[in-house]
């Protein structure tokens, strides 16, 4: 599989910016007619796309990958329809590229725009699930971005074949070729190499485990756009709806408890601790939910299987598992989250209104919620389309990274011969 | 002057964390009131301030720095004063915090909101001009953001005295002192530990030399805007008002050599060079502007004192040096900005709509003037008030940076007891 090297990765660094100098021109037409050609030839090529898949799926099974690893690889007729409709939501959200920011005239005269614009080149740093290839390609191309996509061994014919059909196809079309471009080595000597491009590349976005981001984070050159963990919490304050509470709960633990807004620490006010615990316990004891308490959440309540350790509390499970902490108030909900949480999504149930804007003000994560899941944390819940990804940090993009995550801007300045004084 | 280690920066960045989380709390009138009595106290205690700073004036003299570095040094009533008012002008401006940037309802009824809030804690790492530490301060202050100084050497007692009258003076506030911590080590040690730790500090700003900033930059695990070098072109096409193409590039070039957008490079249309560059060359030589060619410039016209070399597209003069290439359209003067510029600012002088839009659209850089000088890029000028400075960076902000680029959101979301379906 090794057929990349440092010199490689270089040019194609440098096509992908000479090509991302074109596409920033494009009409928003011509990108979403290049979009709609891309979704049908998916379908069109989808049992090539599956053949290669399958040499994949073999190869992981020698391996003995994990069963839910090899879940997330496959992919089929409806997995490829569920890409190629990806590509056909992406081509239909409004263009955001030329949009006028922010305009106004200085008293000398000077017009001020400030005008949306693409970054430039794009670096996608992904593991397994193939799928990542075509929804990036669909967004950078969208937002007038090129992409270079680097994608996990584990997935190297899947995401090779998607990537040669795409790219194949922009040859019929107005955005070049050269925009999408891949490096499909099995090592991270190419990577690091990418990493250091910053002449070329404008962003990273490193999408996977922890490994692979702290990884990328260490050794890039290039601006990052991160999402460490999800570490999310539900508080339940001692004004809670109880009823509202459980559903809120079980929602947020139970119902895909594999992805990063899932609940991971239940916080419960003492006061409500005996009322709402035991039936709670018991809905999560039916979905086989494995509970790890506090030590006041273990004198107070039973049923929980054993006591939570300091680790504890920084867990992303990405289980049935749960840890459970009972709190003497809201400012110790606050804190135990601003200190043990990952920023990303928490969420409080009160009846309470001024206990939850504290709450929401407060709490210093991406996605702060008042009586609701923190499921909802997505870039179709938001409303934004599709998503590059979900962003932990603070710089240039928080939470659901859409479309926009995706643009800069710059400024256009109209004049008539000022000049300073 | 070795007084800190790294135990005592990672103690700083813990206790800049904390405050933060109290800071970002405080309304906008707390703030100003904060702002307004460092203003005063650093005319109150202006003797002192001149008294320290003559400690480093002295020492910058004895090891011979250059006379324009300690011109840069150098603290007087009129410099004080200016830091004061810098102060109070930004206690004036709007407050950036709790802005909602976008609200709107979701089909199952979630309203989310987009509102503004500090990103944090700022590390500003910086050289020479003592004002940074009190500029910076403010603006961190008012945009609810603790801020860590690092300043260079050069500029030790000064730096000192200024951070503390101005933590003093936050005791006397409801700000918290420990929102303003200072590094004031005299190696990189320190600074490379600050750069690692990202648990605590969000974004980096360096302001100083390329060798600063690419030590930032290279050693940094926390985000950085960063701005390398300011390499400003002026475009004089064919169509341009040759009176109104001399009055911009002299004040391009001649109003204040040393700053980082001032023009570098003059391009010029070959069929305007002949009636353009002899009188325009004139004014440059009566300034003392040493000018250096392309080889058609060269050839074309008379008066150049020396040939350019490679080296010379690439580079940021800061002083009376210029450099001169004949171009022989508007794309060439595009993709040699694109190729040799840094993102910065570039202004294309013509009478055509139609070319200045394509240069406006093409030209990939912060600030795109038409028929201005570049000289405007600057934070006050764009009405901004005050910056942190100006990023050739795309990610996060772009251009001058105010207080808006000292800020990032937060969504919150408010809901019924929704859940994901």
């Amino acid at each position: 599989m090794k057929t990349d090297n440092t010199k490689n990765v270089l040019l194609i660094a440098q096509k992908a910016k000479e090509a991302s100098r074109r596409l920033a021109l494009l009409s928003a037409i011509d990108k979403n007619n290049a979009l709609i050609k891309m979704a049908r030839t998916l379908i069109d090529n989808q049992d090539l796309i599956i053949r290669e898949n399958e040499k994949d799926i073999i190869a992981a099974k020698k391996q003995n990958y994990p069963k839910a690893l090899i879940e997330r690889l496959v992919l089929n007729e409806k997995r490829i329809k569920e890409m190629s409709n990806c590509l056909l939501d992406t081509a239909k959200i409004k263009d955001p590229i030329g949009k006028v920011l922010a305009a106004y005239k200085r008293p000398n005269g000077l017009v001020i725009k400030k005008i949306s614009v693409p970054i430039g080149v794009i670096g996608i740093i992904y593991e397994s699930r193939p799928n990542v290839a075509s929804d990036c390609i669909g967004l950078c191309l969208k937002s007038g971005n090129s992409v270079i996509l680097k994608g996990g061994k584990e997935a190297f014919y899947s995401n090779k074949a998607i990537f040669k059909i795409l790219q194949d196809c922009l040859n019929k079309t107005k955005v070049p070729s050269d925009c999408v471009q891949m490096i499909s080595s099995d090592n991270r000597k190419e990577l690091n190499h990418l990493l250091k491009l910053s002449q070329y590349v404008d962003l990273i976005v490193p999408r996977g485990g922890e490994g692979l981001i702290k990884f990328v984070a260490e050794n890039s050159l290039i601006p990052v756009v991160k999402h460490y963990k999800g570490v999310c919490h539900t508080y339940v304050s001692d004004k809670a709806n109880i009823k509202m509470a459980e559903k809120i709960c079980y929602n947020a633990k139970v119902q895909r408890p594999g992805v990063c807004n899932a609940m991971e620490t239940l916080l419960v006010h003492k006061n409500i601790a005996k009322k709402f615990l035991p039936n709670m316990i018991k809905c999560f004891q039916a979905a086989k939910v494995e509970l790890r308490g506090s030590a006041l959440a273990m004198k107070l309540i039973e049923g929980i299987d054993k006591k939570a350790t300091e680790a504890d509390w920084y867990a992303e499970y990405l289980d049935l598992i749960l840890a459970v902490k009972v709190v003497n108030n809201t400012d110790e909900a606050i804190n135990h989250i601003n200190k043990y949480g990952s920023n990303h999504s928490d969420t409080i149930v009160t009846k309470d209104k001024k206990e939850a804007q504290k709450f929401l003000d407060q709490v210093d994560s991406a996605c702060v919620y008042w009586n609701a899941s923190t499921r909802f944390t997505d870039g179709y819940e938001f409303g934004f389309g599709a998503e590059v990804g979900i962003s932990t940090d603070k710089i240039h993009v928080r939470g659901p990274m859409g479309l926009e995550g995706l643009t800069t801007y710059k400024y256009e300045i109209y004049g008539k011969g000022q000049i300073r004084q």
